[in-house]
């Protein structure tokens, strides 16, 4: 009945240019470096309680590294493993990551690269980042305007239905919405285990791909926040591909934009709504449905462009990747 | 490791002026009435999911009547009626209430009046009610600033640990926060099953009474609506008790009034901050230690009058209590 | 030096569907009604000091059918008088409009009727409606998101520079704002005699029709309303037409939507910024420049469609008028 | 008619630990620091559009140095000297200050140094600072939660009727709101040459002290914004006497602090209410009527100190000021 994965803990992405990337999420969204390695840099939002939900690793290309989850317990992560490698997606046990305990490889059936864990390192503020709200794992930045925690992943799939079941079947996420297209076929999947809509979203690449991120998404809470973000934006050229807006689905307040690298971030507003029934019914939107279809995406604001459809970072960003990790 | 208690499904509270009290929380806080019954009055939220969050019945004096919970499911049930039953506080089974299905009622270590259930109806929206927003129960409404949903309840109590004691053992409740005093005594705890940090908070009744109503609280998700209902209060001479402001124990956003009947209410903002990590530590604050005290309770903004800590509203509201519910 | 206009006043439409209208200014603006009178219902928002900024009177087609101004004195009153006078565009003294004194009508250049006057009728509270905020001219409404005054008018015109210099020549207002196109041509203005950046504005029609309403705007003040009121218009299919979003030009906040009737309402955010220096120089985008072209309309949000540029609602509703109004 | 006053155009305040105060103003509201000469910094918001609204200077104690006025034009400013020095209070031209033309000084009733001026530099941002928005001076900045100009500023006096009539008679600002007490005496004076509620508020001195400040205020136009800054101020021990809350008197919303040398500052959120009507009536409060004396102060929110009404900064900070000035 309950979920054996408890939560979403971090996304490593690639950068083209890793240095911009990191300031954009340190200067602009007010994250803080919590470690640097080789050609990797960690950062945390001021509400992540656990060491780093970024890791911005140097590449070629743009594209997502690896997702990690943590499974509820020990003995979860047993469960995990187990029904993991039955599944045919594991990939074996990795150790020595920063700040992470061993951890279960796998792939997504699209091929996306995740791990879960159970052992990993919480922040411990040194003294000038320390809060005296004991809730809080570090002091409010003073840098642009800050997110509070990572809130969730979306990927694109060639095939919703086999990867939405992954997730559901073998890591026992529960699917809380869902789009359904011509035909009864899936077309988007919000997946969570938590009262959140989703941990993560699954929606079908346009173009066929398969195994591409689009985007990370980190919160706010106040809906002001997308509005002062997007003032910031647009004074320093970052690219704000949608929003500020309400999608219907999750009825998440929704700004994207790119990250200097190429990568799609999401700041999300307020919480959307949050999923209290134990005996939750799938909400489905059927998108051959011309109001479903409207009303699903945008609640209000600004419509979606067709970048939005198409356009994804890559699991493997370019031919040099392994050079480059093996540097 | 999982609760068996899944959610806080609705309050029931007495008023002497329940016409008054029912114009309060239809016409200033904008729910709706779904069902009249004898002296009660039942009422939802428009984002709250099942028939009622919110009865009212009228009563010599202001009171709480009860407290219903919703079980994670059929089986969690049996075994959290079992578990109750072990305890001593159990009432034993209730059939036929108004869109509830069979509960398990049982009293908290102080007296308060709950009960456990598994099945209950879900509201159907009639077609003038009904959004295009597919996880929207029921439209936005257009009178006053409108909650979203139940939030939490708070409880006072002549003895803090047994109290909290008997909703972590018992009913497996998570302790989130607590406030330690002078030698270590606990004089507040706030617990949840979910990511929210409290379904239901405790706190000591500095008279000593046993078994009073603190507040119940509705859910906005947004700061301004804080401001736009202390507006409508200001203008309507309802009595705000303290805020808006920005507690420090859940960093909830709070405003607390009194309904016209006396009960107290509290209007929630944003989430506070929500809890993902399954291994959660409670976090403690040493109110003995002054900085605590004073963070706390209040984060910024109006400090807590006197009258926050000594006024609550009682299980048995009168000694023609039970000649009403009988008549 | 100082302008002889003080403020816009009221703004009176046409609607094919008074009722309807009514009704949305009423139940999701949060409007009160304070007069009746033959085809037209006069209404007013409850920061509007004067006994109404809107006048909705029923005619066979959606439009214009007056904008009235207030003098800075008698004998401001007078001065412009005469210099509407010697400008040709004088339509004589007219007395007996409801709450309105004496006033001098005229049609600025592209023919939109307007009127100016000194003397008019403030709203006086009856005990109900009464505000214990004593700059506050009636209570904060129940009903829908309220807005709070009259904020601007905006009027397409087949000459930009023809009709800008009427109002800067002869009513004194001053260009705050304009944009410039291909060839040095002007395409719009911002016009105001206040701190705000416009009381009225004026852009090009891109269908070279003569004399259309535009929009006229409301004033919320708080960025969240407009958020509210997007979330009731998508329940209440009310087509917005742009945003939530935020102009260059003004930095306003703005929700274009279109009336029952077919008008286009702007419902306004925070004052986007005040204008306080004596020497003001007019700030200039140049829109055959592309930076300015796209920042100048769209600071942020979703960007505006054709119908922005190309929809108005016309002076002269239909053949029918004149009978309405000798009726 | 119109007034000879155009606008507020600075506040010249003394730090005892100036290093702490300019860190304040620029690391936490996010100001700009556009000089600094001996032993004075001179900083501006982000939508200021003069060189300078602050000057902070070195001095033993915390006080006021000298509000600085802009008048509406050349001839407005011959008008005022002409007024003031008929009344009495002038006290001479005065030239060469920092991006000041020359200036008329004077002093109020109760002995507040100001000045009035119609020259004056603009601030013309270098590259790294202009914005993309023509209407903005300079970018918004990316430290602290910036505030958006300066607002307003308040002084206490040892008799309220005398230094108001100074300012209605002499400078020709309106009497905007007032607050009368026992006996029908003044206590408390709002005053504005613009659509805005004050550029100067005037306090009845508790203590009877003559000649002190009570505060500076920067305005941010969101409500959102007093929330954040009030969060950062509690991480960091700046400390907040009120707020945030909401006014009767001027609809505004409030947040009062301290900088770190003990002046008074004020976060102001929206605007209040803008006055337009040429013939305003002066909005009178009576607070030896108990509603009025609640509602006026505080309409919603936490309630005001004694030292709200005894606290503030004086004049002549300290018996070395002359010899600092010298130095």
């Amino acid at each position: 009945m309950n979920a054996d994965v408890a939560q979403l803990v971090s996304v490593a992405i690639y950068s083209p240019v890793p240095d911009e990337t990191v300031r954009f999420f340190h200067d602009l969204l007010g994250m803080e470096i919590s470690h640097r390695e080789g050609r990797s840099v960690y950062l945390r939002a001021y509400e992540d309680f656990y060491q780093y939900s970024l890791k911005i690793t140097e590449a070629t290309h743009a594209g997502l590294e690896e997702i990690t989850w943590r499974a509820a317990s020990h003995d979860a992560l047993q469960r995990c493993v187990k029904a993991i490698e039955a599944s045919g997606c594991g990939a074996g046990w990795r150790e020595g990551d920063y700040a992470h305990g061993p951890a279960y490889a796998f792939k997504s059936p699209d091929g996306h690269r995740m791990k879960i864990l159970w052992e990993l390192d919480y922040f411990k503020a040194p003294d000038d980042l320390r809060s005296k709200l004991r809730n809080r794992p570090s002091k409010r930045p003073l840098r642009g305007v800050p997110v509070r925690r990572i809130d969730h992943v979306n990927v694109m799939v060639s095939d919703v239905a086999r990867n939405r079941q992954f997730f559901t079947n073998v890591l026992t996420l529960r699917l809380r919405e869902q789009k359904i297209g011509e035909g009864g076929v899936e077309v988007g999947a919000w997946l969570s285990v938590s009262a959140m809509v989703h941990e993560i979203a699954i929606m079908r690449d346009a173009t066929g791909s398969r195994g591409r991120l689009h985007h990370l998404a980190y919160w706010y809470g106040a809906q002001q926040h997308l509005l002062d973000i997007a003032d910031i934006f647009s004074e320093r050229d970052v690219r704000i591909e949608a929003g500020p807006g309400k999608h219907g689905v999750t009825q998440g307040y929704f700004l994207y934009c790119f990250e200097p690298g190429g990568n799609r971030v999401e700041l999300f507003g307020d919480t959307g709504y949050l999923i209290f029934d134990p005996d939750w019914q799938t909400v489905v939107w059927n998108v051959a449905n011309e109001v479903d279809l409207e009303k699903s995406s945008i609640w209000f604001g600004s419509q979606l462009p067709k970048t939005f459809y198409r356009y994804g970072t890559p699991i493997v960003p370019g031919a040099s990747l392994e050079e480059i990790r093996s540097s």
